[in-house]
């Protein structure tokens, strides 16, 4: 599934007009550039992990492993970079990192290690990072929407939840019905010129100035397959969308004593080259210990989008029963020109999934301008939309996030001893939405209750 | 480059009849499943780093990064195989690892993290385990060969060079002509039972008895990109084979104060189009701030196979000057189909490339039978074939290259003083090549004077 979603973006990032060139950077940092600038550090210091030793000795000076690589790369550019004429330099790796959370960790959803692709640029303009971030931003809403059926919300991140050592982040964020949570999809960072101050970047401007260059990075992480795997999944196991799934179609064969599976086989092949021909991804599961209908539940569980039971009425009358994972749906469809068909039933498929999850996510997203509404939408799963007095205001958004944890406890008539579920009850922000519903002169912010200058997005967050 | 050669690989691979499965596993390993098998730990353990440190704490255990992946994967293989069903078990990942050598680190060559891919294979025999090493070794044999257009040689390494913990290994050998050393390209092992005993995996049999699964490893690494950059490159720089090269061909404008870019754009363009949809990967080299003479000398270091030359006649004539990297060959060809001949022209320049360096590498492999013609071939760059008493006689190897490195001091008149140089002057053995000359009755070992039972390739090497 990594790989569908990497062969995706990796082509859009490197066409025109991204042009971004694929690097490797390594895996190991110095303590003295990690630690170089001190809001980053001060981000990502307690989850570093440090090498100490080669085999029985000890080295000289520990080196840590990347959390993300800035402080890795930006001291190359510093190297590479001369002239306005270098600029832009557009990089992407991929590669894994390793974050020692002290949170719980959860499979895809926040592990030690994770693989990713880490964005990296430099530009001559602010306004040619900003182009680039939302660029990004646009793919990244592309890999969610286009690829993993999964429906996000686009905006930028309050400063409390900005990059550390960022100028500004934005983030697709994604909802997900069966905890009534948001989650964070991927960002892309504006990182101003405050990593080329730390690292001596600069340029010589078209005028003959010294220039520090702008700089951005994105990420997008295997988080992503989690998302998708709690978006869609159902009690029979996982749903997969037809664009990220390994296998497409999975054709069972209906074997019996009367009709064993070599009477079958050249009507098998048959189909099984129609579909190869319309590039689908699919199996023939031909083993012979297993029961058809232990195939259908191991496929399903598996969550592959459509399976074709091919039986010997099938193949008299040259049709094959195609069953679709999401809705069960049953047609049978002729053998002449299934490839076509069943193309257009997997794009049918991802559009269903993306209806369903829009559906139930949009049912979810409620407006809320008093405070006295808040932490009872949130105990009803939704995400809130509120008024808000500034996206800067640090102090009333953790006032915000300490009111809603404890009106949650009461609320819900919990005791505050579990630390891991209080905190789970607070209200985050998740951003400031871009597309921004209309926000008439005078509305006051839901909170502080100050002239609101923003729709802000909170919810509850893994 | 790695991409180019992951793109073929990998595709090779998943291919029928191999059809091996991607996955990725931590990069973390245990102390306890690093250290389970006494000659693979025996093997790596002076060469993991170890991670001691999250933060300011202290973990409980320290944790190593891989340096291959068996006591990670293997584990698990044991969790997942139960039947002779579950069999073949076909998995590979793209990934980097870190060996903390003891020897002097070399870009590409010998660095302390690389990147590679790790096969590794499971079978219900040793016959299947064996085709599957061998089908694997074919593979790197076309990576060198039809890809980076590096001659190599396919064999099997002794007893004393085999992989740690292995049962056997088989490589593919290169030789660079500039320092008259090999270097081994690749490696496909197999492990045998061994790491199936040690982590306890066993599958049902078919007559119902426990069975031990047969195994395989192979790796390739980015050494490949070093292995051809050594193998090629030349005064000016690099000559990249088109396989491999990001940038297949340039074009640079000849512009002038009489004829600006403007006036050849549409030429250009037209230029462009027709590289493009052969697929040929092109960059046109248009920034105004460097003269056309400039741009030659900066495409060719950095080994672009060709440049296009195209200025305000070639215009007017419809045709463009194409000059070739390898061989500095010039020729004016129409635009009318220059995208079929430009695709002629990289695969006649590949096999050019290929010859050069067979031929090179050919004249450089000798024949010797007695003692006393061995040390003076290595010290004529040769790589030497010897008939050799047995592949397991790991005393006699040792003999060999401690005599063979007493006598190279001796007979180059060097002092013993510089361990390194004095390590590099001995002879290993690379391999018993697949491909074996006659070996007629009664021929002895060039050492022991026992009789041979193999040609035996021996050099100087990386």
């Amino acid at each position: 599934m990594w790989e569908q979603i990497q062969k995706a973006l990796d082509s859009w990032i490197k066409e025109e007009p991204l042009e971004v060139q694929n690097c490797y950077f390594p895996l190991f940092v110095t303590k003295g550039a990690l630690e170089a600038e001190e809001d980053h550090v001060e981000g990502f210091a307690p989850e570093v992990a440090w090498v100490t030793k080669s085999g029985e000795t000890d080295l000289a000076e520990p080196i840590a492993i990347r959390p993300t690589s800035e402080t890795i790369m930006y001291p190359e550019f510093a190297k590479w970079l001369r002239s306005h004429r270098d600029l832009p330099l557009k990089l992407n790796q991929w590669c894994s990192v390793v974050r020692w959370e002290f949170k719980y960790p959860t499979p895809f959803l926040r592990s030690r290690e994770f693989l990713w692709q880490e964005g990296h640029t430099a530009h001559y303009t602010l306004e040619e990072a900003d182009d680039m971030v939302y660029a990004i931003l646009e793919l990244y809403r592309r890999v969610y929407e286009e690829i993993l059926a999964v429906p996000v919300i686009p905006g930028t991140k309050t400063e409390a939840e900005k990059f550390a050592g960022g100028l500004r982040t934005t983030t697709v964020e994604a909802y997900i019905a069966g905890s009534g949570r948001a989650i964070q999809g991927a960002t892309s960072h504006n990182l101003g010129q405050n990593f080329g101050k730390i690292y001596n970047i600069a340029v010589e401007g078209e005028g003959g100035k010294k220039t520090i260059p702008w700089q951005t990075s994105w990420g997008l992480t295997t988080r992503s397959i989690g998302v998708m795997v709690m978006v869609h999944s159902d009690d029979q196991g996982l749903v997969l969308p037809p664009k990220v799934a390994p296998v497409q179609v999975v054709v069972v064969p209906i074997v019996s004593k009367t009709c064993p599976l070599s009477e079958l086989q050249s009507f098998i092949d048959q189909v099984k080259k129609e579909l190869r021909s319309a590039n689908i991804r699919c199996k023939v599961d031909d083993r012979g210990n297993q029961s058809p209908g232990w195939k259908y539940n191991h496929w399903e569980q598996k969550g592959v989008p459509l399976r074709l039971e091919v039986g010997p009425r099938d193949a008299a009358a040259n049709t094959v029963m195609v069953v679709r994972r999401v809705d069960g749906v049953k047609a049978s469809k002729p053998v002449n020109g299934l490839g076509n068909a069943i193309r257009n039933e997997l794009d049918d498929i991802h559009r269903v999934m993306f209806a369903k999850a829009s559906a139930a996510r949009d049912s979810k997203v409620v407006q809320v301008t008093s405070w006295s509404d808040f932490v009872p939408a949130l105990n009803d799963d939704c995400l809130v939309l509120t008024p808000w007095c500034s996206p800067k205001n640090q102090k009333a958004e953790d006032e915000v996030k300490e009111k809603s944890r404890e009106e949650s406890l009461a609320l819900l008539g919990l005791e505050a001893e579990d630390e891991r579920t209080a905190t789970s009850l607070a209200a985050k922000t998740l951003c400031v939405p871009h597309d921004q519903p209309a926000l008439p002169a005078g509305t006051k912010c839901f909170f502080t209750g100050e002239e609101a200058t923003c729709w802000c997005l909170w919810g509850r967050s893994y």
